[in-house]
């Protein structure tokens, strides 16, 4: 049976613990190539390096995994794996697993998680996985059995035309997740603080913070399965279109 | 009558001649005050700056017009507008015009669009513009009149919930546009190209280019619009859930 070829990829880069236990769990299903950032990218969104050069530095070479550094974003990497080392699609891609949730609107700005776009705009079967804990020594102990479940069920059934998910596992509190949930992204947004300071060469600057303003109420969104010690599974798509709002953009008057 | 409050930005840059046009046609609107990057920012797609302080340099301040620039990402002009400048949201956020198509898949690549949206997210009403022509001397000389019908309309209609408006209006190609469509997302890809060099320094590097890749026969789509000298009108949303995709998840069996 030939191994399936799997990508790996994420945002807090190369050398961030959650992509090691990836790497981990990922090496049971396949032959693994991993092509991640030099440096953290998160906050990066969907973004791609378009005025200068990338590079790539090999890390590791040996029968069934590959290692590569690269200079730009998580988009970066995904586009460089397939055209400059795989030369073509691999079988599967992951990214994360990310420290920090990327449930709700946070999947627009994650850099994660726009890796996992890229390969489902490739169509390229995409998981990209996070843990509700930012701390660089974030706990994984409670993910193996989760990530296992998705791998295989993806590997054997496939996911639908055009989508990918977005799985975000609860910060481990005691007790181990109670199971999975399919669910839609809840809706929120971040309300930013800009916090002024003044450089010692009398420059104003200001670091970027703010805080989650969640107003969904729903049972069925990843937000409240991450609060309810559940696994929150979500599919995503990458047509932006408002299909709904067609219909009464259509009753204006576009006649000029 | 108070004039609506209308915040502009782009991802080309303060300098770009597109947003000066833009800039030059809100003005009829209301009191502008433009809040845009101070160095190209085009492919930044969502991101956020987390990792180094945010500037904000300010350029012209006279009665019904300001202007600003920032060391930061398009997304984070509109933050730090709304919060170090406007101390709440504008009336009206429009981005560009910008240097080049976002139609299709280049919606998720956009800073331009990424603006936009990011408005959109905190209840904006938001529109971004963009002439299909990459020059930097592109020709906006055919863009007023369907500028103006669209703001007319929106300011006077407003937009669906959760909606904003990508508006791609085609080069100037002989004779002026035909009319205003509104149309969904064409579904395509970039092929990329990676041009692999060595440095004077012996060091193996890339440039990211790449072929468009369009099988959507549509004729509603914004590509569609484009070709055949229509403004294209795509109204997109942030909710990135595969809606559709979430009965057939539940069909797999997820128990651990």
């Amino acid at each position: 049976m030939i191994r399936p070829k799997i990508l790996i990829t994420n945002d807090d880069s190369i050398n961030a613990p959650g992509i090691r236990k990836l790497i981990s769990i990922m090496r049971k299903f396949g032959d693994v190539v991993v092509v991640a950032p030099d440096k953290p990218q998160s906050g990066m969104g969907h973004a791609i390096t378009v005025a200068t050069p990338l590079r790539l530095k090999t890390i590791t070479i040996e029968e069934g995994y590959e290692e590569y550094i690269c200079n730009g974003t998580p988009v970066d990497c995904v586009k460089l794996a397939e055209k400059a080392i795989l030369h073509g699609n691999p079988d599967l891609l992951v990214s994360g697993i990310n420290h920090g949730s990327n449930a709700s609107i946070n999947v627009i700005y994650s850099g994660t998680m726009a890796a996992v776009l890229e390969g489902a705009i490739e169509g390229v079967t995409a998981i990209g996985f996070s843990v509700d804990d930012y701390s660089w020594s974030a706990d994984f102990s409670h993910v193996d059995t989760f990530i296992d479940k998705i791998i295989s069920n993806v590997l054997e059934n496939g996911l639908p035309k055009d989508t990918c998910l977005n799985v975000n596992i609860p910060k481990l509190n005691g007790s181990a997740p109670k199971g999975i949930k399919i669910c839609r992204q809840a809706k929120a947004y971040w309300d930013e603080v800009f916090d002024a300071r003044t450089d010692p060469h009398g420059r104003d600057y200001y670091w970027l913070t703010g805080e989650f303003v969640f107003q969904d109420k729903g049972d069925d969104t990843d937000v409240w399965a991450l609060e309810n010690n559940y696994v929150a599974v979500v599919p995503i798509q990458f047509d932006f279109t408002a299909h709904h709002a067609i219909n009464k953009l259509n009753n204006y008057d576009w006649n000029v």
